[in-house]
């Protein structure tokens, strides 16, 4: 999908959020704001707003002079989550339909990213109860048993530190189906996105192959991304993508995606044919014909 | 209180706001916000927040070529707000406590302010349940009975187009007491703040004075105001403020105000000792001792 007008506040919002991680002087993280400020203008809307995002927030960490501002979060994020895995793993495993339960497991991962890890007494049960309860916006998890029954390969997309501890339950729950289960992680640090150092500290390691997808960018910019993991992306029998940016920058690709994502802002509840706030576990609707 | 870095992103979102209002061309919202983009780097953070707004704001209305962006929606909050005032005054002549009640139903104006009165369908009952039942965090209205008991005039500092409604009900239980009211308005169309335009179209000139601060200015800039404003701020026994940019423009005076306000953001939470999304109806801690 495109940027729109109504990103370029938000591009402001996440320079000062990486200048906050990093320093309480308001001098520095004006500064930030300032050189932030100016690149602004030059930001295409034909660009995906994760992309515009991304040349935002290396702005901020050369201005920051960090190359990794949210790196104690995602590493308090990563505990965090961890603590929570044995009741995850409960909750598909009591589950009479456990692939849908992995499912609305793996989409409260994406709600708690939302800074509900931030209040420090996470209630993990009113956020699983919050899906497990009301459901989800659009949920097609029937129509992924369906496609898992011919399927041997998936890719899968992660999206926050943090949350990986989530999808990990749903991969387990599709190699329980025979399935072979790639991960795909980021290339280098960028905002709280899961790196290769996030998926060896919550273990993904010894389940599956995890794979940087040689990229530096949010969500999955495919120019970007290394022939290592385009091979990979093109030959998956199917692929599971986690978050928001992973849907902005692959909506309009015609790969057989499975996106599973809470609508962080109007723009892409719209693009998801929704509204902000949606919960949606869905197929990608670009089939390219 | 002064701006804070936190405040930066916010003014490129006032300014897309106003864009909003007066157009869907993404060139001329896209216009708005690179101008005020430029602008940003110059704005003193030793200002008040309202006052950086309001500049932003100016140099939004010059790109647009508007002067009042909020025109349209400003005449719909009043109608809407006018046909919840029987129940709303009903609300308070039903109550054993009806200045508290009064004081309340003012608050719950500044709440739908928010936005809330946006979706149409506006659950008038839910918010003001949420006020009456759950309460204020901060409630002085004991203390505003008691300095009440030794006034005789009281300046009312009104916010914005239809949340006047709900204050017309607080200010008809400070006359019920005996008390002269005088209500100050913007001097000319900024944001969605109440003009004298606003006030004789909820009939507020037919119950008390009205009176232009003479500022065009959003919050009370008191650097900017008339001198007749001027004169009747000194001489009032006690204001009445209402909301966040007049909190944030008069909160460092020493005069004898009453603020009631939601905090939309967590650095008035924080100056008014509270946290964001806290409601409040407290005396001025500024004494100029």
């Amino acid at each position: 999908m495109r940027a729109t007008t109504t990103c370029i506040p938000c591009y402001l919002k996440q320079a000062l959020s990486a200048a906050l991680e990093v320093t309480d002087a308001p001098e520095t993280q004006r500064r930030v704001l300032n050189e932030v400020a100016k690149l602004l203008p030059g930001l295409p809307l034909e660009n995906t707003p994760a992309e515009n995002s991304t040349y935002v927030l290396w702005r901020a960490q050369e201005v920051l002079n960090c190359h990794d501002p949210f790196a104690a979060k995602k590493h308090h994020y990563n505990e965090l989550a961890l603590s929570m895995y044995p009741d995850l793993k409960a909750l598909v495993q009591g589950s009479a339909t456990p692939l849908q339960t992995a499912v609305k497991v793996a989409a409260a991962g994406n709600i708690i990213d939302l800074g509900i890890m931030d209040k420090g007494d996470v209630d993990l049960n009113a956020i699983l109860d919050e899906v497990l309860t009301q459901g989800l916006a659009v949920d097609e998890t029937e129509l992924l048993e369906e496609k898992l029954g011919t399927a041997s390969q998936v890719l899968y997309l992660v999206d926050n530190a943090g949350e990986i501890v989530f999808d990990r339950v749903l991969i387990e729950e599709l190699q329980t189906r025979g399935l072979t289960v790639v991960v795909a992680v980021k290339g280098a640090a960028i905002l709280n996105d899961a790196t290769m150092e996030d998926a060896l500290a919550v273990g993904m390691d010894r389940m599956c192959r995890v794979l940087s997808n040689g990229s530096s960018m949010i969500g999955t910019d495919l120019k970007t991304c290394s022939s290592e993991f385009l091979q990979e992306f093109r030959s998956a029998d199917l692929i599971t993508s986690k978050g928001q940016a992973n849907f902005e920058t692959l909506n309009e690709t015609s790969a057989p995606i499975f996106f599973v994502l809470k609508a962080k802002c109007p723009e892409v509840g719209r693009e998801l044919g929704g509204a902000m706030g949606d919960v949606v576990a869905m197929f990608n609707r670009t089939t390219g014909e």
